[in-house]
């Protein structure tokens, strides 16, 4: 697939997706949907990649769904933006929620993924990251849950994904106003994890990156992401146990722990053997998919 | 019903409940709790409500149980202020604790819910708050779950919303002490969203109400409302993802959401067609009720 | 059975247990495993323990599992340390991951636990206290999930705990890294609850103890800590409110509900009669144990 509104490129283990349409905002069509979700195909399937940093070009992160169809945006009979395509229906033929599909792209991927929120991320511009490990954010950027503003509900996923990250009064408050809301509100209510000047945000999102790429192994992060992000689905602890049991014998005479431990001892970087793509043991759990 | 606990009063689209025993520091009764139903009743059907704001007479918010019936107070067989009635029981004729009827009340409500704590809020005087939206608090204000000080449970529920609001470390340390704290300490453990002085709390909570009644769809809040708090109950993202896109199919076609986007292109206040009362799509979840 | 990796003693209602192997940094082992789960089985058999305080000797707290067998420590077939033994295996055969019992077993403790981070707080020995209620720090402790470092799992059910405690962002940031970061990043990221100078943190812990022992009553906070913790588990707040009801039910017309009521009334310190070894009511709830 050849992209034409986000930019993918990979260099030193770190893969970046930036959405590309600055002329609006880099506002969200159906076709920066299949492209990013082409995407994170290739990216669980490289295991040159082993971080994604993911960004917008020009003034914006993302403004959300693209207005242009007007009063008409929302609606699937005249509009197919929001949606997923006629091959991509829940059950019983409704149409999905688009946003939702990335999200919950993002949540199965097995690779760790930074939002640096360069600009103003509304609507499904700022919903589709809450299934991103960690958000940066420059000064500059501005967020808004605004869909209470636009005469729908919140999307991708996000009214599972939003409290569980913020706690539901400020998921509510946010929610519920329609509100559009600066860096440090973001900051204060747990949105993003830092907030740097503009000039300092990438260099931190790849900063972080390389502390990942740089220092564990690639078949255990994946592991531990399925590991956490499903596990906020799973009913109790017992279940993560079961899980770690058997990844822990899985993975405890493998190759990644002799030299995990063995590096540590002799006070050398880690070069750890294995790879995502062929290594990754059948135990690693996943959601339970609808 | 005629309320003689509890004040009612809807005036520019927001609804004032106000906690009214003021010589008892609005301690909680079996008719209080009878007259809080009944108003969120009324406000369910009320399209004229848009948001609650919840406060109380006097010095105290709500003292909790009203101990008047002394070391009888919590004993099924001898009061029924903590109880709900007879023909209101679990299935196995236990009867139900009267707390968790009007918090799980309060967890259903279609209108956003601002807690505004203009003094003392202890034992179910706080833990029947804990389903609504957003907290505010004086600088007076004092809090306590003081449950296990007076030989009983935390009840309404909040083993189980308190934990997911402040996180289980906080949780615990407040329910296992049962100490009193302030509103300081309310603050910078997350059980209110932010402090005022004592004039300046009903104003900001009016104003929060206003931004929301204002500003928003009231199917949207209404339908957001649900998605959030059942979702606290969703086993996964995939279960929000189906009830979004049903939701977005169901109301991306409909007036509200023309209206949202073209006032917003035409830059000018938006005025929502639709009502709770008529227009709720079916679609919105609700929690799996016991 | 006598402890000699571990000290435990009683005093004025507190246990302390101490991780006694200093000149290993108090670094985890298949015996000192065997002497937790003892020494928690006592506790919660001896009504003469009211609260648990955790903490290590010499100047770490634990450094994790003992890698004194090099390459092969995470290795089943030829290290037991980090696994339960042959007969604790799950229903499929697979050796329970051993950090799992323990803090799972700390999980279902009816006394409530404060950990006192001295030290070093790293691996297992981290991911073991996340199940205790309270964690509190020295200024000079510092903390590692440096799972994804040594190529295996965040484990001890982390993945479940970790999220819920602080946020799915600040756990994956934490485990994807596996960095070790200082007390002042575990107090920011809600690891701890607060951090003391050196000379303070076990006054700290202790003061903390001596509030819940002295002013509480002893089934209550039991009670309140299995609703709590295992309604984390919980699918819905009906859930809670069952609980709730049942168990306001059998405690409200208990002795220590009575003497609860009435000492307050009095204005004089409570001397609550009830035992947890022998009035836990049956209606107490507990995880779904796999």
């Amino acid at each position: 697939m050849t992209y034409t509104e986000i930019e993918y490129e990979v260099r030193d283990g770190i893969a970046t997706i930036t959405l590309n349409r600055p002329h609006r905002m880099n506002a969200y069509t159906y076709t920066m949907r299949a492209e990013m979700l082409d995407a994170f195909d290739r990216i669980d399937a490289d295991d040159d990649v082993r971080v994604v940093v993911v960004t917008g070009a020009g003034k914006a992160f993302c403004a959300g769904a693209d207005l242009g169809g007007g009063g008409d945006t929302f609606n699937k009979d005249k509009s197919h933006d929001m949606f997923a395509g006629e091959d991509d229906v829940l059950e019983d033929g409704t149409p999905r929620d688009g946003g939702g599909t990335v999200a919950l792209r993002i949540a199965r991927c097995l690779k760790p993924v930074i939002g640096a929120f360069n600009g103003a991320a509304v609507g499904v511009g700022v919903t589709m990251t809450l299934p991103m490990d960690v958000r940066l954010a420059s000064e500059k950027a501005k967020f808004g849950f605004v869909f209470a503003r636009r005469g729908i509900v919140t999307e991708a996923a996000s009214s599972w994904f939003l409290p569980r990250l913020v706690g539901i009064a400020q998921a509510m408050e946010w929610a519920a106003t329609g509100r559009v809301f600066d860096a440090r509100e973001a900051l204060d209510g747990g949105l993003v994890s830092r907030v740097y000047p503009p000039d300092e945000l990438l260099p931190a999102a790849y900063a972080l990156a390389r502390e990942i790429a740089d220092n564990t192994s690639a078949v255990s992060v994946a592991a531990i992401r399925r590991l956490m992000w499903s596990g906020l689905s799973a009913p109790s602890p017992w279940d993560a146990h079961v899980n770690d049991s058997r990844l822990m014998a899985a993975l405890g005479g493998a190759p990644d722990a002799a030299e995990g431990v063995t590096s540590f001892l002799e006070k050398r970087p880690a070069e750890f053997p294995m790879r995502v793509s062929k290594d990754l043991p059948g135990e690693v759990p996943d959601w339970p998919v609808r």
